[in-house]
């Protein structure tokens, strides 16, 4: 069984899902700290205002819209920005939301 | 007394504030419509698939928003897409989200 949990395929990413998901301030910023930082963040690693549980909704409809790519090392879950993906499906939109 | 309601200032225009109006998407169908036709339009005769009353409350939330400048004719109220302040406040939002 793979640990990978599924994510659209860039053809599948759509503006009304990805609008869905930054309108939330918590899940924007978790997109925003991602492209500040320049490389991919584990979980507990963000600055969120929300509890763990909370959280993890979030980052389940960041990855489910398109935004953010989840894979594990170890027991860690890792979260990377899918700039390229979304640069090709939305061109402009993420650019101006982390602007 | 004035007819012409309350629009923000471009310097009032947030992320947030826009992005919640534009989730919607009746409400990013008047944007889209708008941008389409390049020139303003009565509340009357945009394509919508909502009552007039319904309509009447998606245009005040964009124009609150500072998507769009309403103003009177006559009895006629039209709809103007604020795009210059807009790609001032926030550049490449509306591109994104039109395009």
């Amino acid at each position: 069984m793979s640990r990978t949990p599924p994510h659209p395929d860039v053809s599948q990413i759509d503006l009304q899902s990805v609008l869905e998901a930054v309108v939330d301030p918590v899940r924007r910023s978790i997109v925003t700290q991602l492209d500040a930082a320049g490389h991919d963040i584990k979980c507990g690693d963000f600055d969120l205002p929300v509890s763990k549980s909370t959280a993890t909704h979030h980052f389940t409809v960041l990855r489910e819209a398109g935004l953010i790519r989840q894979y594990y090392v170890g027991v860690a879950r890792l979260n990377a920005l899918r700039r390229a993906d979304l640069d090709r499906a939305l061109p402009g939109l993420l650019d101006a939301i982390t602007g």
